[in-house]
């Protein structure tokens, strides 16, 4: 570790994932994060934001236009959808680009706007961005220039089921993906909906029918078993937690078959973890404060059918965690460089 | 309300679906609680037990045994499985039985010792004994003198799915339950699983693949039905709350039959709410502390599924609540009789 | 009941508090909440804005000015401070006033001034209004016009101290009051600090040293001992759950003799449990959801120190319990109407 | 790094102080756990007990008579008060033992047999045993053999007095300790008052008045104000969260000398951060999982009182994370080995 570090600015860190990626960059032996912006919130420390992080960590948080790009070899986009790709296709050439927002997440520019409500400014960008589902495109990471990481939910249903598309180890047309997440996945804003009076004690789905990250889902189970009628229906829920996720998916197929392509796809993967069948359910808490992923396959009592759960720390894995393991990937790093340090938290 | 009020004896009022019951009962206007049981705590009083109940409420817990017999109208059992028929086949004959146990609940004694590990005391009593589920089997519930209580997740499920059997208005081959409960649900027990910090912040499923509520789910689904294949996937998870359970059936056929179906079998029934397409789901926490169930239904983007929400109090109408709507109901009084004082406790 | 009910308008029915008190209203005999106002959410059903709310409760939410004042009997004020009086100053004459901001609150308007940043529009009724704790004014408030029902953190502390100032039980030079409440007290605001995210898991106090509650505690404990020099410290924590509140006042006294005047004061009174010495704690959760307040005296293992706790729901008795309890002693009813029904929601 | 690390026992690791131990060992560059023990669960794998750990992290649990000692160069005791003696006094000489539980905090074994209802195997032991009190004996812990670590709550509140009673600073006969704790300071013990439901959504105080960990906080302000007199009264209460402890420290004196003194005494501390006057509040969340204590002082609105708050993880800096930290001083190493990659977690 004798090598200067990279230099980071981190877009958006007066949110949850923004402040979340500088935190878990403080262990990064290859990369510092030197810079930090926000609009509203420009001239404050990030300690002032954020009271957890000490004195010692303080950046200043400043505006985009403020920040030195010719320093930053590196930008993290934390901006919410949207306000992302007015920012990053500003910045000068010669910035890796890894944005945790949903704007180049779509290869086909249409059905960003189609599920965003936006044009995209630039459609060949997105449609040439690597999509950052870190261990099943690492090949493609390397070396590559902008990344757009998945969202949390597609980042769990899609460790679950992409192996299951090639060869095709499941029907495409039955496919399930029962969601639950904790708070912390809403963001910081300010909604009566993420109050803790309002979020306490209780239950809900929300987007039933809906959400906007069906589509991503599906461009991906489309790509790989090139099989472009494959349909999901996914249905999330929100839980009186902060941090964790949890994917059921309702499938049918062959459970050892399942089990041992999941195993097969991810060997030797420091972050994804295929608990043995017959093993108890994971639970979010299990891997609470880590980049890790766990995977349990069960047969269910109804023959044929299938039940899969996946958890994930929906900040960590779900979004800070997975673009630092993505710019390890593009930069040729050891991907758990600056990640292999986090401890689960339990209780 | 002249009449002398029935008197009840609360058989295992040392948990919470006992308490729940006595708890409810307090503000019924023709039933008094006087008789409570316990075995490894007779000899306490109620509010020894659960100091919410103040000094006014009290009830000297005493061996079932030690029950002046005579004196007693009906008995709620609030006993585990097992337990619960070995004392009620005891009782004399003239006590009414709410029996809110799994013990009651199967035409067939077979599949109750497939499920729940032991033989049935008394195969031609659970044959005949009154599935009371309120809404569905009114009828049947009047005179009864044996009601078996449905588990809180058949109590949400069969109230979504029942309905929609005869006519048949979705592909019984696909049914998916995929359900979410409080931590009240697994009761008083001392099991690390049920402690505070093994709880709170993280969900998991249990019993995924092999629950013992599928097959009680799948009786009445196949005898609405007439169809003995109906087969159902139900997967419950334990989430960081206490009170509210929740189940997100995903099934196949129209959105729109599926909506007035239960609309017009639940028209003026004041505990079933069936909410108008396009609401907003329903969420757990409105119906706390309350013996309502609140349905919606939303069609799916992947045309020709559909989601159906229910939500619940497990402890009310999952539990104590619709136990004493079925004593109404057997007793002929209006079923509502001190259920409607119980307000949502929001936030 | 054969009487007419009388009728009520709720200020400010888009917050806790309001929405708490129509809540609350639903179940008494006397009163019919017929109107309720809001300014931001008019023309909204308090169903669109509460969905705990079912259909059959609907109010549409006016504004004030949209009142039909003249069929009005009683105004509960659920405005925060200083837009209550704002309105409150406008009703007509007949209306009868239960205000629970802190406009009324105190004696002396300079010192509402100097703690809540405004002038008085009327000096004068503020000097007049009754303070509204209820077993304690129970003469002053039967046939009063304006109650300023307190705030819930003295509720439950006056509750606790009152009793002792005369005859003078207790050094007043060294009372502190160590207080604990859920995040409802906070109301339905959006703040950060609000958050589910930033509430749950995790404690921390707030206002330290200059709480504005600490000047109402203090005027009614000089007016009650007749001494000017009391003075308390006064400490609030905002902990990780919804409703619920807890004062620990630690005094220099006599447990005994402390004990025994808290038990005659309150003796008879349904609403204040003193528990015997020597019970175990008492806990938010025994109160919730009812307008009980529980009291338990516990003498130190440090000589001549004594520990007083005192748990209340601080939406119930805190404030919309409370101040219905009020009306009714107003009005010379039995203080316990549409209050009684209410039962601890435990677990 | 080159080095061969010591090897460590951790004794009693199905429990959370235990678990966490090795957790946090896991990081440490100069410490290997190698083995755990445990009586109960002797024979499983730490991931069987906590599947949090993953299958790479595994030891084997196996009981104190079959670890080989002589390979074993610390143990670490997290094991219950009393059992944790009648193993310590067993172990081989060479082997270092730094304790968490509190059979060696008093220097007077009548004391300990008072607060904890037996006698001590060895009063000379325990009297010799250095208070591991990191940032405040770390001169007598270099070098030691035997190390008891304070309890969480003294650890807080010691850190919050200590360094007022030399000079002394505050009024000695008028200190009041007001405490809050997560329900993980409870441990994994299988009591009612423990579960889920009996935690969340409330707050009560216990041990009122007659707390063990009252003298032991009376012992260290005595030995360090050299006033045998010091008193304080210490009141615990149990919140609905994990991890956490806060305590509030009413006193008598002057808030800038206070300061002053506390910023002092930790200045160039790695662990302790006393804030700036005028800050807000430090809060648990923003300590989470690390071995961070935060400190603030506020002057209270009645003259001469003040009011000081203190922070920690009691999982960590309240046991396990003090107890690394008193190894690396008793070896003479950066008190900080493996314990700096620790981050906050937020939310």
């Amino acid at each position: 570790m004798t090598k200067t570090p990279l230099k980071a600015a981190v877009l958006g860190a007066s949110g949850y994932t923004g402040a979340e990626t500088v935190r878990l960059l403080r262990n990064h032996p290859r990369v510092d994060a030197v810079a930090a912006t926000g609009n509203a919130l420009a001239g404050k420390t990030l300690s002032e934001i954020f009271p957890y992080f000490s004195g010692a960590d303080n950046l200043n948080v400043v505006k985009a236009d403020d920040v030195r790009w010719d320093d930053i070899d590196v930008a993290f986009g934390c901006l919410p959808h949207g306000t992302s790709q007015d920012l990053i296709e500003t910045l000068p050439e010669h910035v890796k680009v890894v944005d945790l927002s949903a704007d180049y997440r779509f290869r086909d520019a249409k059905i960003y706007s189609a599920a965003y409500g936006r044009e995209h400014l630039s459609p060949e960008r997105t449609a040439s961005a690597v999509y950052g589902l870190s261990e099943l495109y690492a090949e493609q990471l390397s070396g590559a220039g902008l990344v757009a990481c998945p969202g949390c939910y597609p980042t769990a249903a899609l460790l679950v089921l992409l192996p299951l598309m090639k060869p095709l180890l499941i029907d495409t047309n039955t496919i399930i993906i029962d969601a639950k997440t904790g708070a912390s996945g809403a963001g910081r804003g300010l909604k009566e909906g993420n109050l803790f009076c309002e979020v306490s004690e209780g239950v809900h789905a929300y987007g039933v029918g809906t959400h906007r990250h069906t589509p991503e889902i599906e461009q991906e189970l489309r790509l790989r078993s090139g099989d472009d009628s494959v349909e999901v229906t996914f249905t999330p829920h929100l839980l009186p937690m902060t941090r964790g996720e949890l994917v059921t998916c309702h499938v049918r197929g062959d459970a050892d078959a399942i089990h041992a392509a999941l195993e097969k796809t991810y060997s030797g993967q420091p972050f994804v973890d295929v608990l043995p069948l017959g093993s108890p359910p994971p639970d979010t808490r299990h891997v609470r404060g880590t980049n890790q992923c766990r995977i349990a396959v069960f047969p269910d009592r109804a023959s044929g059918r299938v039940v899969i759960l996946g958890v994930i720390d929906n900040l960590v894995k779900g979004s800070s965690g997975q673009a630092i393991q993505n710019f390890n990937l593009m930069m040729g790093w050891d991907q758990a460089l600056g990640l292999d340090v986090l401890l689960p938290l339990f209780p």
